[in-house]
C-alpha cells in the first residue's frame, strides 16, 4: 500500500440519515496519528492484521454528537464527546469479566478490517462514546487513547498499592510519557525514565519523571539494572518496558525488586530470550497489556481536574485535507503527536 | 486520673547503655499529640485498654539514633528516624499475612500496658525505625503517624484502581484530612469533603478537596447522599467515614455507587443501625481499619517527593517541660497538630 | 394478587418465528420455584419491585434450543441449556467492570416488569444460555440457578485463598445448602453450619457439613459465636449469613476471625443494629451479595466433574399443568426444592 | 562431594539443654527426601547455592515436641508438630507484608550455610512449627513441605476464582503430582496432565487428573498448545509448569487462554527463549515461585479434613541409619517419595 493510497474520506458508513438504536452519528473534530496508523499505511499490515480493501484509518479521537439513536439517553445532539475506539460484538466471557479488551470479535476503529474515524461524521456505539466536560478540549479528548495505554499499564502494574518506585524503561514517541503521567499521578513516589536520547529524558524531566537515566548502546543489562539502583536507593517495585527490545526487557527483569512487577507495553520480536528463571525465583512477575479497557471514565476524571496534563503532548496540527502532510510528519518521528482536525468551521485545540 | 497526673518522664526503660540485639536508642526530637493521649490523660482508658500503673504517653515521633543493638546493620548512630509505634512481639498468623497490626499481642506505644516514646531517650525495635531522608524533617516524620492512618484507609478502600470519586465524611481534627492529602495523592480525581463546621472545610479546601459539602444538624442521611451525588455528579466509588456518627455511616452507605466501598475510620458506640440490606444488594463494602501495617516506607517517598505536604497540619509547639500546656492546647480542639519538642538543643521543625 | 391469579402460560413473547439476531428460541425444559416467586404470587410484590400487570414466574430454568438467531455461532437447534435468568440492557459502566449483575437497567426473568420462562416456549439472549454437556440432566441445569447464589456468595467471600474455615449461618432452603456444596468445593477445610432445626442440620452433614450447631433462640450473639469457636478450634475465617435475621448478623460479626470476611446473603429488614465497630477494629469486612455474574461456565465445570453433587436437592418434581399444587408445596416449605416440568414428553430429570 | 561425605547426624546444634525463649527442642520423627538434598550431596551446590563445609540436609520434616522456651505458648513437650523449614531472620520489607520468602536473609534448612533437620534432635522456632491433629500422621506431616509448593503455587495462580481448567506441564517426581492434588482440592474442575511418560501419567489419574496428555520429545509447542485445547474442550485458564524446560514452557504460553496465568515452577537454565509478546497481547501472565510462605496452617486444615489424601505419595521408607541407601534409592528416581525415619523408638508411618 503506498502513499498515494491515503486520501481523505468523508464518511464511510452509510446513509448518515441511518443511526442504530444505541448508536452516535458523531461530527468529528480532533483525530490525533498513532503509530499504527502509520505502519498500516506504510506497511498495510501490523502482524496477522492485514489491509486487505480500503480502510479508514485514526482511533485517537473526540466529535460533536449530531444524532443519537432512540435507546440512548446519556448523549443528546451537541454533545462533545471522546470515542473509546473498541467495542465488543459479542457479550463473551471476556467481556462478562471485565476484560472486554481480549475478546476475539471486538470491533475497533482502524484495525482490519474495521473503520476508524479519521473522517467528517462517523457513528458508534453510544456506550463507548464518553461526554467531555466543558473544561476539556476536543483534543484532550483525542489524547485520552494513548492516555489509556499508561492508565492500563499502571493498573496492570499495580501502581500506588503500596509501590514507591517505578522504573520505565522508554524508546520511542508517547507511550512512555504518557506512562509517565499515570503513574505520577496514580501516586508512584519516585519514577526513573531511561532512554539513549537524552534529549527525550528533558522532555520527561518536564513532565515529573524524579530520575532520568541515559542508556548507552552495549550496556549490559545487568549493569543497567545496577545503575537504576543506585539512581533510586534501591530497586524499583515496578518496572514499565515500552520499547520492545529484548535487552531492555532483559534489564527491566534484573532491575525489578523481588515480588514486583514488570509489565510489557513495548512489542518487539516474536520470541525473546529473557532470564526468567530470575523473574520465577524471586516472583516478579511478568504482565503484558493488550490496548486497555474501562479507562475513559478515569481519564476524563483525571483532565477535568488537573491531575494529569496531556496538552503539551500536542506538537503539530493540520487540517483533515492536509491529511498526507500530517502522515508524513508522524512518519519522520517530528515532535510527539500530530493532531488531524477534521471540522472545517472548527480547528481549535 | 487526674490532670496533675501528667509528668514529663526523661526515660523510663531502665540502663540505656543496654540495648538489645536488634533494638535501637533513640535521643526523641518531634512528638505529636493525638487525641487517644489525651483521653487516656483524661479519663484513663480507651473502651478495654485501662491505665493501671504510670504510662508514658506519645505515639507519634521522630527522634536520633544514639546508638545501635548488634545485629542492626541498617541504621548508624546520628541517623534521623521515624518511629513506627506498633511493633509485633509473636510471629503469629496475622504478621505472617502481612497483617500484623492485628496481631493480638503486638506492643503499641502508648497503649497500656506499653509506654510511648514522649520522652527524652527511647529505646524501639531497629526495623520499626525508618531512616528520615535529609530533606524531610523531623516533625514530618513524626507526622507519618497520623498520615500512616490515611495511608491504610486509602489502601483498604482501594483507592486509585480505577477510582474516581472520593467522599470524605469528617467531623473532628486532623484524621479526615490525612485522609484528603493521601486519597488526593493515591489518585483520587474528585473528593468531596463533608462537616458541620465550614472553617474546617475551608482548611480541606485549601488541603486539596476538590467540594465542599456543610452539613446540618438534623439533615436525614438519603438527603445528605443526594447531595453529594449532585455535587459531583455521580455517586462516589469511595466513602470514608471519619467521625463514627450513626447517621454518618448511614448517610455513607447511601451514598456510596452500588459495588463501591465505605471504610470506617471513626469510631462510635459498639452498636450501631444501619441500612445493612441497602448496602448489600448493591454490593457497597463495608471495612473498617485498624491502625495501619506497612505504610512508613510509602509515606517516606511521599515525603520526600512532595507528593503530600503535612506541614501546614503543624499549628503548636511546646518544648517538653511544657507538656501540660501542649495537652491543654489539645484537649480545646485549638489548632491541628501540637508538637512536642524533646531535644533541648534542637527545637526546629 | 390472589393465588387462583396463578395460570400456566404457554408462551408470552409474541411470534415463535420471530427470533432476534443474537437470541434462541427454546422449549422449556424443567424450571425450580425459588422463595421469590412464591412471594410474588402471594404478595405480589418484593420491597420496590411491584407487579402491576400479569407476569410470567420463574428463573431456575433450563430447556433445548429450538432455532437460533442469524448472529448465534455457538449454539445450534437441539442443544440443551441452562438459563442464566440477568441479561444486562446497556453495555454501562457496571457491565464493562465485570460486574453485570449491578447494571441497573438488567432485565431479570420473574422480576418485575420482566416476565419469566416458566412457560412452553421463551426466547432468550444466546450469550446467556450455556450449553449443557452430555453428562449434566436438565435438573441440575435449572439448579445452576440457586447453585450461582452460592458461587457468588464464596468468590465475593474469597472462600480458598488461604480459608481454612467457614460458618455458615443457615435458617430456611436450599440457599444455605447450595452454600456449603460450593464452599466445599472451593476448597474450604471446615465448615460448621448453624441453624435452628437439628433435621436440618442432618441433612447439612449429609452434604458435607463438617461440623453442625444448633441454635435455640435466646442465645446470644457472643455465645453463639463462642460456640463456633469451640466448634472449629479457632474462629472461622470466613462467616456466610444467610438468614438475614439481625441477631444472626451481630453473631456472624463476632464469630469471624480478625481481618476475616462476613458475606451477608440473606436479606431482612431495612435497619440493622449491628456491632460495627467489633468488626471495624478487627477489620472483618462486611460484604453483600447481589445474585451473581459469571457464574455458569463454572457451574457447568463444576457439575460436569463431579465436584458438586445438586441432584439430592430436588425433592418434588410435577407437571407444568399442576404449577399450583408446586406452587403450593413450596409456598408450605415441604422438601427442599420443587421442580416443574415444562415438556410434555420428556418429564425425565 | 562425594557420595562417602554423606553421614548421619545425631544433632549439630550445640547443647541440647539451652532452648532459646521462642524456640523448641524436637526429636525428629520422619524427613523426607527432596531433589535438592540430593543434588547438594551429588554436587556440592545448587546455582549460587554453595556447601562449604559440612551441612546437614533434609527439611521436609515433622517430629515431637521435646523442650519448649520460656515464651511459647502454644506448644507444650509430647505435641506432635510439622516444621516449615524457613524462618525470617529479619522483620524486612518482605515479611511485613506477608511475603516472608522473598527475605534474603531468611534461614532455610539444608540450603548452605544453613542445617537441615535431618537427624534426631533438632532446635526450630515455636512459631514455625504447628501441631499435628491426632488424625494426620508424622508422616503427613513431613509431607506438608512438598505440599506448601503446590498450594504455593495454586495460590499465585489463582486456582478456583473462577478457574474452571489446569493445565499441568509435569516432568519429574512429586512437585507435579502435589500441584495435582491442591489444584484439585482448591477447585479446579478439569485439570489435565502432561508427561514424556506414560506410567507416571497412570499415577496422576489415579490422584484425580481429568486427562492426561502424553507428550513425544519433539513435539512443537503450538501443536502441543493445539491438544491441550482440544482434550480441555478451551484452553485452560491456567498452565502449571513444573519441568523448567524451554519447549515446556513456550507450550504453557500457547496452551493458555487469554488473560489467563502460567505458574513457573520447574527450574531450568538461566536464559529462556519464549514467546513473550503471545503472552503480552493476550494479557497471559507469568508469575514465578519462590518456595512458598503460610502454607502450613492450610495445609493441615486440607490434611485433618481429608481434602487431599498424600499417603500414596511415599513409596520407600529408610531408618536414619540407612540414609545413603535412601538418597540412593531418590537419586535413582525409584519411586515417588522416600522417607526418613529419625526415631529409633517409633518408625511407624
Amino acid at each position: 500500500m503506498a502513499q498515494e493510497n491515503l486520501s481523505v474520506v468523508l464518511h464511510s458508513q452509510g446513509d448518515l440519515r441511518l443511526v442504530g438504536h444505541r448508536s452516535v452519528l458523531l461530527q468529528m473534530h480532533s483525530v490525533g496519528i498513532c503509530g499504527s496508523d502509520v505502519h498500516y499505511w506504510q506497511h498495510g499490515r501490523i502482524g496477522d492484521y492485514v489491509v486487505t480493501k480500503p480502510m479508514v484509518l485514526g482511533h485517537e479521537a473526540s466529535g460533536r454528537v449530531v444524532k443519537v439513536g432512540s435507546a440512548v439517553k446519556h448523549l443528546k445532539a451537541g454533545d462533545r464527546v471522546a470515542i473509546e475506539p473498541g467495542v465488543p460484538r459479542e457479550m463473551d466471557e471476556f467481556f462478562k469479566n471485565g476484560r472486554y479488551n481480549l475478546s476475539p470479535t471486538i470491533f475497533f476503529c482502524a484495525t482490519p478490517p474495521d473503520d476508524g474515524n479519521l473522517c467528517r461524521y462517523y457513528k458508534h456505539s453510544a456506550n463507548f462514546c464518553y461526554k467531555l466536560p466543558d473544561n476539556v478540549t476536543f483534543e484532550e479528548g483525542a489524547l485520552i487513547e494513548p492516555l489509556s495505554v499508561g492508565i492500563h499499564a499502571c493498573r496492570r502494574a499495580g501502581v500506588s498499592l503500596g509501590s514507591t518506585s517505578v522504573h520505565l524503561v522508554c524508546f520511542a514517541g508517547p507511550i512512555g510519557l504518557v506512562c509517565l503521567l499515570v503513574a505520577k499521578a496514580m501516586g508512584a513516589s519516585k519514577v526513573v525514565i531511561t532512554d539513549l536520547f537524552p534529549e527525550r529524558l528533558t522532555v520527561a524531566k518536564e513532565l515529573g519523571a524524579d530520575f532520568q537515566l541515559t542508556v548507552k548502546r552495549g550496556d549490559g543489562p545487568q549493569q543497567l539494572a545496577k545503575s537504576v539502583e543506585d539512581l533510586l536507593g534501591a530497586q524499583p517495585h515496578i518496572t514499565i518496558e515500552c520499547t520492545g527490545v529484548e535487552s531492555s526487557i532483559q534489564s527491566a527483569i534484573y532491575a525489578t525488586r523481588s515480588g514486583g512487577v514488570v509489565v510489557l507495553v513495548g512489542l518487539g520480536s516474536e520470541m525473546a530470550t529473557v532470564p526468567l528463571i530470575n523473574a520465577a525465583v524471586r516472583e516478579v512477575d511478568i504482565r503484558g497489556v493488550f490496548r486497555y479497557c474501562n479507562t475513559w471514565p478515569m481519564a476524563i476524571a483525571m483532565l477535568v481536574s488537573g491531575k494529569v496534563n496531556v496538552k503539551p503532548l500536542v506538537t503539530h496540527r493540520f487540517p483533515l485535507e492536509q491529511a498526507v502532510q500530517a502522515f508524513e510528519t508522524t512518519r519522520q518521528g517530528l515532535g510527539i503527536k500530530v493532531m488531524l482536525k477534521c471540522d472545517q468551521n472548527d480547528q481549535n485545540p
